[in-house]
């Protein structure tokens, strides 16, 4: 084994503003329509990856504890493809902590499985690209893909997509700020992989999704580079109604009581004429989009509805980085 | 003029099990999809009406106030047609109680269309059919007509279709009892008509949704007909929850947080083996199916929903009927 055993990779969760929800048929992990999405700063993931020839198998421990199962199982099959790539057989020990709620719809399997993926590569000793590297990620967890890049970012998806990543705009390109109303520190009662699987068997609107998702994606993508705050929201908050009414004509509610008054309170401010729209991923959060120059008034109002725990100001950030590297 | 000028009709509001959203195009206020619904005994409208040759327009007192601007229009608009049915040009007085809060999605313009549509046209000495008295019901507001009917009954809609009600199964077809949790006394902030509006114009799911529903619409017919309670409230979950996503996707929300807490209390319910299923219309409250012999337990649960300000428990119940009628 070439270069360094070790290495810990800094990531942050992603919040999408033209959603994806849903696989694509074969194989890939390649979502069933496009996406685009912001990385924020102000919420982290860090992951260290040691590749130890004395381990049997490999370990992971999240946020402190040793996890086991599904989560376990998931970052060996990461690590897998990290191996075969490199040619090694040797077990990892991988040690990842948040510092905000893990599996509620707060984009932890985003951060995390970017930030896995490239302190597991680094510390491998490969020297892949960006997009390599998000093409690891989204195997892994799709919007990932996408917290592999800073600033404002785009995953493929659909019929002919690769699934591929790319930035689409620098941090800078809207001065936006990300309100993060966290409604809940629990995990969500149903995970997004099966959220999509219930959506795509058995939604009547699935179909309706797939069509319009790729309109809205464009429209987004466009309002963005245009540089237009206030469309870039609207389409936003559309995009997200549209993904949550897609599972929810299958049974698939995601919204807590908190969701639904936070709601309520961005259309109220908006209706006084101040620019807030609003977001929300498969979980009970709602994040607000404001410009940054409202967002102290817009805070201000949210952390007064029932239900809203804490609110997390997050601006437009970097991708996932190496901290730190090391041979034995 | 023959025959009465006063008569005094009481109606009761219904619960969609397949849902109504959307107004097919063309004349006659019919609706773009079939439903069905079961009329509620415990929650009444009584509505008078007397024709009165000193008066210079008509009136409409509701709940004790004199009523102006769009809901005496929709009243006078109702009374024309039954003046040129009856020949007259005579004005009317009409004043209507509802025991139930008005204009919050309990239905009070299904129940209050259906008693004015009867007492007017009794009050005017027409000897109409219950489906002629529906068909004017539907003309002012589509589910009425059902409201003329007692136990369940079904509205035709969709293309080809004249709007017609008529009554699927009796009231005691299923043991049922409808938990109606009233979550506010206020009115809704939209309407079930600029809803409906805005979903048609502007939802990527509506012409799903106009798919679906006729299907929706039989299963849940053919469920009635077998007695299976269950599987009538399953589809009508499912039926309720299509609807909304509609209209969400097109930014219209009615829910409240007291919806959706007591959306997750019904299915905690559920999943602790008692058959409890929700069902929403176009507005905060959530009305709760369960069997007769649950409904104690149930709706206990329920009370102690955070917004849950009172439930009213209903029985399947009868149709729109005149209690007093009398001449000059």
């Amino acid at each position: 084994m070439n270069g360094a055993r070790s290495a810990t990779a800094v990531a942050h969760p992603n919040i999408a503003l033209a959603k994806y929800w849903g696989k694509r048929a074969g194989e890939g992990n390649v979502p069933a329509v496009p996406s685009l999405s912001v990385t924020l700063a102000g919420m982290s993931t860090t992951t260290s990856v040691t590749f130890d020839e004395t381990l049997v198998d490999d370990e992971l421990v999240l946020g402190g504890a040793m996890a086991v199962g599904r989560p376990k199982a998931r970052a060996s099959e990461l690590l897998d493809r990290v191996r075969a790539a490199a040619g090694i057989a040797t077990r990892a020990r991988v040690v990842s902590t948040n510092d905000f709620p893990t599996a509620s719809g707060l984009a932890s399997s985003a951060s995390g499985f970017a930030a896995l993926a490239l302190a597991s590569v680094r510390a491998a000793g490969l020297d892949w690209r960006a997009d390599e590297v998000a093409d690891l990620a989204r195997r892994s967890s799709a919007s990932a893909a996408r917290s592999v890049f800073g600033g404002f970012v785009e995953l493929d998806g659909g019929d002919g997509a690769t699934g591929a990543a790319r930035p689409v705009a620098a941090a800078h390109a809207l001065d936006m700020r990300v309100l993060v109303c966290v409604t809940t520190e629990e995990a969500k009662a149903t995970s997004s992989t099966d959220g999509m699987r219930a959506t795509q068997a058995t939604s009547p609107y699935w179909a309706a999704w797939l069509a319009d998702a790729p309109q809205s994606h464009a429209a987004i993508r466009a309002a963005l580079l245009a540089g237009d705050f206030a469309r870039v929201g609207e389409l936003a908050e559309r995009s997200a109604l549209a993904m949550h009414a897609c599972a929810m004509a299958a049974g698939i509610v995601y919204f807590s009581p908190a969701t639904i008054a936070a709601l309520a309170e961005v259309r109220a401010t908006r209706a006084l004429g101040l620019p807030a729209y609003a977001t929300i991923d498969a979980g009970p959060h709602l994040k607000c989009l404001v410009k940054a120059g409202d967002a102290a008034v817009v805070r201000g109002r949210l952390a007064s509805v029932p239900g809203v725990l804490r609110i997390l100001e997050a601006t437009p950030g970097e991708g996932a980085r190496v901290v730190t590297a090391e041979a034995p």
